[in-house]
């Protein structure tokens, strides 16, 4: 039982790892993920992957532990992932299916943003944390939120949905959420960009952004640090709205500390350092040091995060 | 070890309870809060009620599993008051003053707020739901989060402080804590009378709310459900900023239930069904539905909290 398979389901790609206990990760690779309404079609690949791995390895089934399989979709706390519109799917218990086709158990399943956060607190940024938030800025916002070694699930599997939370509330524009002000449409790379968009129309101010006929976050950070004025005032105000939304959370679990990852986090020491001066002046003298830091293992924070829940359950 | 006694510090009255293990509440009285910078004096005084209430029930010592002490500021992972404003006091460990002072052991200490959503969880509203977050409505706007059992204190004492979470990025005026846009701004009593006054001003419509001279956050209510237009626009909009930071609050820990309590909290079912209204305007779908409840407690939740956190330590 000294061996898991940590698996992290994507709308494009699989992520798989085969981890041991002792090790950490042994193997990693990367499978198509299969579009459409029914999830076994899918379980199956990953099912016959598995096997392949076990006979490669001269590994047998008895020595595993069991599998994590990280969902993008909300997981409640009997198991049920409440859909993942990216793939096509509806309600499902994921991990049962799953069990069935790959004949392991257990299959723990979970949020993907949440078990990346639970792979950063075991392996990652969060090591030395007792309790941490961390925060994906990617497409969209994602969050998850990791307390004395357990993710937060919640009753219906949308904590650390910070993202969703609102953090203007005289928007006028629609999130993909259908609701308006989220946290992600400021600060997640569309957010950015959009914002990045609405300040060049908004003035005539020069600014080296306007060179570009398609605006990236990655371009906007670029150019902030360069020093470029116009891109600074955005990325303040990005980072505020972000900083805000943290303090927000804080003062709901105050963990011990924030990790920041995903595409974005790119930006670096440099966001970071932006982000906490803007959560500092969101809370009380006495928890303005909040530990802040940049997200260590990047796309493999979620197979992480899956092995950490086989092996801490097992 | 049969009984416990539950003591709420507040900036006026300190309130007491004797709990058994078998019955709950006993007996409960209030004596008055003295103030001043060293918590000793006040700590001689509910040490001296506390002999008394034994000799008067023919108790011993050795039959007290504990004390639980609510204290009116955020209390950290150690056992650190991080100060009470109300009464005078800086930095101290509350609890091991006490225990000195009283010759009983343990005393734990905890934010009144989180220690009433202890109560309300144990005793009252939330008793039959795994997880709650309970909203204070009173002078301030206070908050507990309560996950399986558990008061959530987080590290540095804040957790569940709702009233601090930011609601209007935006505002220009400043809140006690002196930062800008906290909900206690809008949904604290004082706030809903700020809001009052603030719309009244802004328009010439008509109001039955014009006839007082001073406004009250009960009258503002009672109106709204007279119908009187204004007043119902004025209590739809604190409404609307309340559920949206409960809505907040959710998609960080996403508990089953939510617990409103405090003096506001009068105006009942209405004013409860228009938070719940908000909330679920500010939720995915399948968040939408759910458990909110009016407090029931009241004014001793604190102290049944209190006995609840004895009770399940010892």
């Amino acid at each position: 039982m000294e061996y898991c398979f940590g698996v992290d389901i994507g709308g494009t790609t699989i992520k798989m790892g085969l981890f041991s206990r002792a090790d950490g990760l042994l193997q990693k690779w990367e499978i198509p993920t299969k579009k459409g309404t029914d999830p076994k079609p899918l379980l199956g690949d990953i099912a016959e992957e598995m096997e392949k791995c076990l006979s490669q390895n001269g590994i047998k089934k008895e020595e595993i532990a069991g599998v994590g399989m990280a969902a993008p979709g909300p997981v409640n706390e009997d198991g049920l992932l409440r859909g993942a519109v990216n793939i096509g799917w509806g309600d499902v218990f994921l991990g049962e299916e799953a069990e069935k086709i790959m004949g392991i158990s257990p299959v723990f399943i979970g949020n993907d943003a949440s078990f990346a956060a639970l792979g950063e607190y075991t392996f990652g940024a969060g090591k030395d944390a007792s309790s941490l938030i961390m925060i994906t800025l990617g497409t969209g916002v994602g969050g998850g939120v990791v307390l004395n070694g357990q993710i937060l699930m919640g009753k219906t599997g949308t904590a650390g949905e910070i993202g969703h939370t609102t953090i203007n509330p005289f928007e006028t524009l629609s999130c993909n959420c259908g609701k308006k002000g989220c946290l992600e449409q400021y600060a997640s790379a569309t957010g950015m960009v959009r914002m990045a968009e609405k300040f060049l129309k908004e003035s005539d101010k020069p600014s080296t952004l306007r060179q570009f006929d398609k605006i990236t976050a990655k371009e906007l950070w670029d150019q902030a640090k360069n020093g470029d004025e116009m891109a600074l005032d955005i990325a303040i105000y990005v980072s505020r709205l972000l900083g805000m939304a943290i303090a927000n959370a804080c003062y709901i679990v105050d963990p011990e500390m924030i990790v920041i990852g995903g595409g974005v986090s790119k930006a670096g020491q440099f966001l970071l350092e932006m982000v906490q001066r803007a959560y500092a002046e969101n809370v009380f003298p006495h928890c303005r040091d909040k530990k802040f830091a940049l997200a260590k293992l990047h796309n493999d924070a979620g197979i992480h995060g899956a092995a950490a829940m086989v092996f801490e359950k097992r």
